[in-house]
């Protein structure tokens, strides 16, 4: 197989960032990221859940049945992760920017199926949702255990990128009577709804945080 | 070239919709799309900011560096985009889902080189920020027009893929006593935050929505 490609940033390098910290934090935050394949010699990508454990990122296998159909070779993915924080409004529409936390990490994709391994990324995926809920909730079956496909990415060719604060202009327009600044973005939690099959008397859990 | 990928729904076919409103829908709503090539064999995917007019998908080709480097030849691409509007919590672990919006499409990149077009591109990714800044900020100049680079891809190689409402557990479930329901998910446009190297005395415009 090829080399991985490299995971250098390499436009704007000065808003690369490397360390596992930066990179987990932003894997951890988000709820959705985009898996990337080549099917045919195209280019095939797909959104997944995921969660990470240590080093390792896990992508629910259910939603990429496109990528990970045929597992008789190792499959090459790329897998992006981005958060929007802010619209940047600069003076001049040329340095309009986006404030943000990405991260792009290339591996070799590994179907999971030790079923302890297995049963710790189910977990994984559920305590994203709410942690607690992997207690409350019925536990998956060994039917559905065996239904529910998990892939392993290594996390060790993975770079962050990260754009914050204000806009930055040039200085022949910096007296421009233009608003500049930055509109934020955030992603929101709201108040749970209930099932409408569902007791009304069955109380919000303590986990969802009402 | 290889035929483009066949992009039809095919895991929850129920969920597929082809008809453009409903594409057009979720393309405009959201603010970034993840585009992903192939390079040396492998695949690549990049976040970026996109606009849409009428039945062509442009993308900033500032952030896609990595992918659109070299044009000697046509670039395939699939393009991926988003909309989390909840989690699904039901009663198992294994029914548990996402209500989400998304589209892929698929296409060959093609470089708009054309100043009126690319200046359209770019006046509709200005409109998606705020619908007014293209007539208050400084537009771009000759200098800058060359150096943003714009790409755009037909849309008529894409689905969108939509799931909705509460969770559906399964019959022998229904009874257990763990709440079900959606937790909602929203994308939020906060206050303003004015550049602090600017006068306060200029005022937050009103496109801005305040």
């Amino acid at each position: 197989m090829a080399k991985l490609p490299k995971h250098k940033v390499r436009r704007h390098a000065e808003r690369g960032h490397y360390d596992p910290a930066t990179i987990h934090a932003i894997i951890d935050e988000a709820y959705v990221c985009q898996v990337a394949a080549v099917r045919d010699g195209l280019p095939v990508v797909i959104p997944t859940l995921h969660a990470r454990i240590d080093d390792t990122l896990y992508l629910h296998g259910a939603v990429a049945a496109g990528i990970f159909k045929d597992l008789s070779h190792p499959i090459p993915v790329a897998v992006s992760i981005t958060l929007l924080d802010g619209l940047v409004l600069a003076r001049s529409l040329y340095n309009h920017s986006a404030n943000y936390r990405s991260v792009v990490a290339y591996g070799v994709a590994r179907e999971v199926t030790a079923p302890e391994e297995k049963l710790a990324a189910l977990k994984a995926f559920s305590d994203r949702v709410a942690d607690g809920r992997w207690d409350d909730a019925r536990i998956p079956n060994s039917v559905e255990l065996k239904r529910t496909r998990v892939f392993a990415v290594p996390l060790d060719h993975a770079s962050a990128k990260v754009r914050s604060g204000p806009p930055v202009d040039d200085p022949e327009d910096m007296d421009r009577p233009t608003w500049a600044g930055v509109v934020p973005i955030t992603v929101v939690r709201g108040q749970p709804e209930q099932d409408p099959g569902q007791d009304p008397g069955v109380s919000i859990p303590s986990y969802l945080g009402e």
